[in-house]
């Protein structure tokens, strides 16, 4: 990465959340020679609701590659960025199940992402002991 | 909220990131009143797992005040704030039960908050046909 592209990600804000629109960009696409540019070679991705971890570059690629067949697609909600760090919100789907994914990203110095933390919140029932304090949609 | 105050929420990164530093400590101390400034009088929460949505500042704060008895507990693990937005992640506790919850925030043009989005993401199990990919922790 050169100096260039350093600065701007150590600047104003928006340039950790540019790489992670870059990140789902490239995932969207299968464009796993570019989602792999944008990770540090000892990226670590953890899911804490499952425990899984993941640790370095080529581990992930493949984990990205291999472990998510099917004709899914992605759209980004939001990003939030802040400094060195990222949160998304995305919608995936597969047929006719969409899903709300949750990913916090950390970048190291040069900007690459280093850390991963996702998020797949499940539906549940709402405790019908607070029904009377909220409406639904 | 004074001239000065605004200025600083549409200032640097952070300071949205402030307002929701000062809501979860708000809640963690049940000092609703502190809590209630922070909101807009026409804030709206929705937790899109149970489709409920909460309207308006004192519906809002009955439902934090009545809907959540118990000694639980809460502690911030991160913040990331950009402009008129921040995202938490907090572990939310009750006696030896511990579970993350993700909170997307946006904030009015006078750094109140008016919009609240509520993730609580329950354990799953790790689908089988990745196992081979990823550790465990």
């Amino acid at each position: 990465m050169s100096s260039t592209e350093q600065a701007a990600n150590s600047g104003p804000a928006g340039s950790s959340g540019q790489v992670v629109a870059d990140y789902w960009a490239a995932a969207e696409a299968r464009d796993w020679t570019a989602f792999g540019a944008l990770l540090a070679e000892d990226v670590v991705y953890e899911a804490p609701q499952t425990r899984e971890r993941v640790s370095g570059r080529e581990a992930y690629l493949r984990f990205n590659s291999e472990g998510f067949p099917g004709d899914w697609h992605l759209a980004v909600e939001r990003i939030v960025g802040q400094d060195r760090a990222a949160v998304s919100m995305i919608q995936f789907s597969e047929g006719e199940v969409t899903q709300p994914g949750l990913c916090f990203f950390d970048l190291d110095e040069d900007g690459s992402i280093v850390r991963i933390t996702d998020f797949w919140p499940d539906p549940y029932e709402a405790p019908a002991g607070r029904a009377y304090l909220a409406g639904r949609y």
